[in-house]
């Protein structure tokens, strides 16, 4: 694969001058440009010639405005980065649309760098790339510029660097950091390579591999790439992500039948005997949430449900049992404008927490398959293939060995107009009903249907529904807090 | 002092519902009252009773809006955490504007702890004590309204809970936070508490001590706090911190002489020298920056100067001989959203380097007394009080051991107007160039005397300014990379 850019080609001076100076221009128009747009430019840069990167990295600083470019580093994972799934450093520092993010090595470095030091064996490998596929796909289906330089430098070539640069620190072959101590062996890393990139290099993000040995020639070659691919991009109509992948169907689905008949809401609670109930279990709790902070068992609970199913009190009864600095409530709204000018799993991915911990999304990215797919926020493209996207998003959780529990809070259409009456008359209370409730309130039908798709298409062994009956608030909030103990114990 | 809040305390259920309800409501109405303030609020839980800490973060949860509430808890400093200054943790989460951020034992915990612990002795622990106050100070001068709960319980109530703990689980002492454990010691804990109360409530941010035996009592004091406290900032029509003190002169100024006359700005280097002497200093650079990241040296690197003084050749002649990885530059521009909504020193802060890293801000903190005082963007009051407010934070980096370094480059008026129209006649630059800075040259006197003022205010023995002749920009890059090398070379 390489040899086909081991061609010593060269660019001389005066040419390498008027060519650059005229993409220049071209470079930072485009720039400006994409401020406006709404995806962000991913650069990412790899090769078996770090100090190629390194040297694109100071010039893209000359050539355009930097402080729309960020750039970055990625070591050892930190203690931090341990506790969480792989992907969640890179998800964090992921560019805003209209920004441009470039990243050195990064997911690509780590896989390789991985295996050269026998962390992990082919078939793992193999997985990862696939995880990697999987993620890029992510970020362009979403609108995203992904592009992937590859600098390469004949093995000739880097035996002449080295020697030099034991005499010259200046341009040393940078030994001391360990991630890319691999190339050192530069015929198994070679090897790796052509694999990594076969299996990496797709339609969507295509990798582009450059030939690094003369600096005038890979510099314009990454320029002229740079501006013709934020052109047409830029240029485009429709964004390469607006295919529509219909999500097959799992079970057949018809309109007057949905999971959610399934409920019996006549389950119910006696007071005195929910009281005794729900002190037991809390008492439980609060000793398992304590063990699993020891012993390192993250958690992410999933809350959904109607309006004014009752949410809000069944999360206080799981966290009054809880330790305050061992759980995290987040409630999701309409996004931030942040929020908005990145991916729809970012704000997720980014909360994600740490090692013993427990987050609990009061709403979560299950929006994009219910709320913005009946209100027609989400194109029907977005919302069917956000069901993968989901899944793979669970998988990477569950592979970090988080516990994953997800409930849908379900009540019927009287009791919920019961309980937004009861809200109005409730002072202190009032601000939690607006009109748009009673809207919702008419898509009643499309909102079960959604939900139907979503349990069928979601709920897996690695993170599955509980559709718990709310009718009987008491009733819903012990068959919660007892799921959750049980599955705390069966890990503990 | 806390026999005061030892008087046992009680409120009665029905007395309690009432006042709540009402309480409810106005809370409720004060947060979204809040939201379109131009101010935060923080709450800082602590005391010697963490139950109650914990009970009042679940309440709060119940009374107002949690999707604008932030809790933040902080066990010991992470790796992350302990390579930059000790407040770093507490201003990367410091609220937006509009928002309410709730701090759980935070700096008062972490002071009271280490001194416990002996990590530190009395002399420290009263320096600390005031780098607190004078966080504290920094925060309410910018408007930021500042709570700070101090919850007792009796020495008798402790024993009594501690016996019951043992049997019940669920309100167990909890002895597995180790920043808490120093409470087990009780009298060295009051004592120590007492004195730190005494240090740290000013005016601005008084400590409220509360009663904790009973938890109505406690509550609806909190809820009353809260309350009030919101309602009156909220009625206030002037900032607290909009007091003009003026920053007692330290030389006499007078406006014809300034300190920017002393600089010689005939300096030059020949082409031929210069390429030699940089490329001497730059495989110098090279060693020593690396030298700095094996042993754990961070660098701040600040840059201003008048425009097209060639800031940005200066800093490219910098990272072209570091690696990428090591650096980071910072272009300060116009403050964005988010960082309008914050302390302008937080965007500083939140981007300090880890240990072994250089950050270089392009432009910095010191635009509160350049273009803020000059264009008026700053009221007085708040770019003379930013003297000290700067100096305090250069002083927490020194101590951190950060290698700080400023520089001013100096251009006279008639180079400006020479490279304003060499930028605008070429094609890739013209961006470069805008109205606003022909406009900013007919201000040149007010800025030069903002300049002598920051140098004669903010020049210290653990952050120097250098003042740098930038009318040949051979010898400005010169001047700086030698500058830098010297001193990395004093320090490894």
């Amino acid at each position: 694969m390489f040899e086909a850019v081991e061609l010593g080609h060269k660019v001389n001076k005066a040419d390498y001058a008027a060519a650059l100076d005229q993409l220049r221009v071209g470079l930072i128009n485009a720039q400006y440009d994409l401020q406006s747009a709404n995806f962000p430019l991913v650069v990412l840069l790899m090769g078996d010639d770090r100090d190629a990167c390194n040297a694109i990295i100071n010039q893209m600083g000359e050539w355009m405005d930097s402080r729309y470019i960020h750039y970055h580093f990625f070591g050892h994972p930190t203690e931090e980065e341990k506790e969480r799934p792989r992907f969640w450093r890179y998800w964090c520092r992921l560019p805003w649309h209209g920004r441009t993010g470039v990243f050195m090595g990064a997911w690509a470095l780590n896989a390789i760098a991985a295996r050269l030091r026998c962390d992990i064996d082919d078939g793992e490998f193999q997985q990862r790339c696939e995880h990697i596929r999987q993620f890029e796909q992510t970020l362009t289906d979403d609108g995203a510029l992904i592009l992937k330089f590859w600098f390469h430098l004949p093995k000739s070539d880097h035996k002449k660097r080295s020697k030099k640069g034991k005499k010259q620190a200046q341009i040393a072959w940078r030994t001391d950091d360990e991630e890319w101590q691999g190339h050192n062996n530069y015929d198994d890393f070679i090897q790796l390579a052509e694999r990594y990139i076969r299996i990496t290099s797709t339609g969507a993000a295509p990798w582009h591999l450059i030939e690094s040995a003369q600096g005038r020639h890979r510099n314009l070659t990454v320029a002229k790439t740079l501006h013709n691919a934020l052109k047409t991009r830029l240029g485009a109509t429709v964004s390469p992500g607006a295919q529509l992948v219909v999500a097959g169907s799992l079970f057949p689905v018809d309109g007057d039948h949905t999971v959610l008949d399934t409920v019996d809401l006549t389950a119910a609670y006696p007071w005195q005997q929910y009281r005794e109930i729900l002190d037991q279990y809390q008492t439980e709790l609060s000793e398992l949430s304590r063990k699993a902070r020891k012993q390192g068992l993250t958690c992410v609970l999933v809350f959904e449900g109607w309006d004014a199913a009752g949410k809000g009190g069944v999360i206080r009864r799981l966290t009054q049992a809880m330790d305050a600095q061992d759980y995290r409530v987040i409630p999701i709204a309409a996004p931030t404008p942040a929020e908005l000018a990145h991916h729809y799993l970012w704000r997720f991915w980014t909360r994600l927490p740490r090692a013993g911990r427990t987050v609990i999304f009061d709403r979560s990215w299950y929006g994009r398959v219910l709320v913005e797919r009946v209100e027609g926020f989400a194109q029907e493209y977005e919302w069917q293939r956000a069901y993968s996207e989901i899944n793979d998003f669970e998988s990477q959780l569950a592979e970090q060995g988080y516990l994953v529990q997800k409930f849908w809070l379900h009540i019927d259409p009287d009791e919920q107009l019961r309980r937004f009456k009861a809200r109005e008359n409730t002072p202190y209370k009032k601000y939690k009903i607006t009109e748009e409730d009673y809207r919702n309130r008419d898509r009643w039908p499309d909102y079960a249907n959604a939900v139907t798709d979503m349990v069928t298409r979601t709920s897996t062994e690695f993170a599955r529904w509980h559709l718990v009956p709310a009718n009987d608030k008491r009733y819903a909030r012990i068959q919660v807090i007892e799921t959750f103990c049980n599955a705390l114990k069966q890990r503990l």
